[in-house]
């Protein structure tokens, strides 16, 4: 750091993105990203924008807001869009945080949101879940914080019913209550019809995972029109031109998608019970996740040592462990083929390490 | 606003980027757009990247990063990419600023600065510019605030010589140093390479004016690598996944272009000194501006007047006025064909002022 970070500034730890290898033939399982492109109508609609790039993208983004409420029942007021929902969520946190507007999250679920909360200054409270990882719902019942919770949680992909989230809201009147679904779409489940019932009620959403955009950076925030507002002033005070024409007209088209999506989820799903049951037959403990990846520990073998051996035989994984969840894996869920690939990797080094034994 | 907004954020103003008009066929003036599409080959190259949009972007902008290095005679350690300057800039309030660590500006600039401030909470100065609108170097010399001084200075194109820079930079030697350089490739001359001799001076670039990639969103800081290194742990604490993968194309691009871009530099320059000199023999007082757009005020008719004639004859500017630069209209360089009918039109309101009266 240089001298002239300012006082505010000095205590910053950066998020640490998944790696992205370049040029190595690697078996990507470690970023959540989709096996499959997005359909050749979005990959065309980005393209067809590519040809008008002189000319500045709506900062209101009105084309792709009209048509996200329109899937999802709500009006273009209830929809705020981001440059990723990373980007969103960081407007959330910098709108309803502060000194005197704690945030609270679980101490197992996406890294990122101690760093948005340290780069505001935001005083934040992890609350411990169970000894399973699972989130209880009880420690959010009037709570008085701001609250965020992904839901199906990261890394364990593990779900909180969507009456609890209601629960919370309704016991946290002067709180906002944020729900990441990220990876919701892969479950079936969604809190957005609550966003109409609980004025203190945000759902986060991304096309990353489940539009397979991660490259586009495209994640929007539904919620009451009064929250929506207090995001976009944040937004306007930081970059009002947040998303470029190509990654607009690639989500309005991805919303037209929904049977090739569909089709694809059910390939990813039905891959992600299969890796589940396969790990778990080989003796690892794993989480009941409902999203595009799975979270497991083997009972013998440390996280260090299965990552250096699946890096060794072509697949990239993740370890996301902090204290609590040491030696814990998160597995992206690719395609069918590369599962059982993956599958056939792990037998692999639990049978060299036998033998070595 | 609504009640759960911190009170971090309630003071907040937003900045209100130029009118985007979606369907209407108006000639844009009004955002600095160019009247040309970027080359081929940049369109090709984020068209090629919409077919891997499930994969990620690169965090690092590896590829992009050795290209404007090697562009501007830099390493990449001295490169941090943003989405768009303004997210660039957001990052360097950011770093930089703090409630000890104040900022300046003119009062008459890019009105995104105190806005930023604002956002940060941040003390700013606006430093007064004399009565033609320019800035006066000697204020900025032993200041003992972190400065942003824009070069060309927006909206009224005047510039300061680069040696003038380098003696803020020098008596500043406890600041961070930001020179704003949206528009300097119409102008010929930059700062970037004082940036090896002051370790406090930080240049930002954008691709929207001068590269025609205003809808992809890209720009870029060039500096000392601890103070990039300082924007970077900012990048990495909002969203490090902050330019997608076909913008990041698109950039790399644009940079074996020179002999298409610089040949359109030419008809823009041509074209603003033709309408700035039209618009002299037409009664009106201009600035003597070196980027892509006019700043002028007509001795009679006021900004609101002649903005509305305009918008009745398909034309589109901007009135950027506060107090000191009230009735003064920005007028964005078309191409020469556009700029020609664009003086017609002024001339056709201000035959149509003296019939009436």
């Amino acid at each position: 750091m240089s001298r002239f970070l300012s006082a505010e500034r000095r205590a910053l730890t950066p998020y640490t993105p998944g790696e992205q290898p370049r040029g190595a033939k690697l078996i990507k399982l470690n970023t959540n990203e989709a096996p499959f492109p997005p359909p050749q109508s979005v990959v065309d609609a980005a393209a067809n924008a590519a040809q008008r790039l002189n000319l500045y993208s709506d900062p209101e983004g009105t084309a792709l807001r009209a048509a996200l409420a329109a899937y999802h029942g709500v009006s273009p007021e209830n929809i705020s869009l981001g440059n990723g929902s990373d980007e969103t969520l960081a407007f959330a946190f910098a709108a309803f945080g502060g000194a005197e507007s704690a945030f609270a999250f679980p101490d197992v679920t996406y890294g990122f949101y101690p760093v948005f909360a340290s780069l505001y200054n935001i005083p934040y409270t992890e609350i411990q879940t169970d000894l399973s990882l699972k989130i209880r719902t009880e420690d959010y019942i009037e709570l008085g914080k701001n609250i965020v919770l992904a839901n199906p949680n990261a890394p364990t992909g593990e779900t909180l019913p969507i009456d609890d989230l209601a629960r919370v809201a309704e016991s946290n009147p002067e709180n906002v209550v944020i729900i990441d679904e990220a990876y919701a779409d892969f479950w079936g489940e969604t809190a957005i019809p609550l966003t109409a019932k609980y004025e203190n009620l945000l759902v986060t959403r991304t096309y990353s995972k489940s539009r397979f955009l991660a490259g586009a950076r495209l994640g929007y925030a539904v919620g009451p029109a009064e929250l929506i507002h207090d995001l976009e002033t944040v937004r306007y005070c930081f970059n009002p031109y947040n998303l470029n024409s190509m990654t607009l007209a690639a989500g309005a088209a991805a919303l037209g998608e929904d049977a090739y999506y569909k089709a694809r989820w059910s390939e990813i799903t039905a891959a992600r019970d299969y890796t589940q049951n396969a790990l778990r037959g080989l003796g690892f403990e794993t989480t009941d996740s409902k999203a595009n990846f799975v979270f497991a520990r083997h009972a013998d073998v440390s996280g260090a040592e299965l990552l250096a051996g699946l890096r060794k035989r072509g697949f990239l994984a993740r370890a996301l462990g902090r204290e609590r969840a040491r030696d814990r894996l998160r597995i992206t869920v690719g395609a069918a083929e590369q599962m059982r690939a993956f599958i056939g990797a792990v037998e692999d080094i639990l049978r060299a390490r036998k033998e070595l034994s």
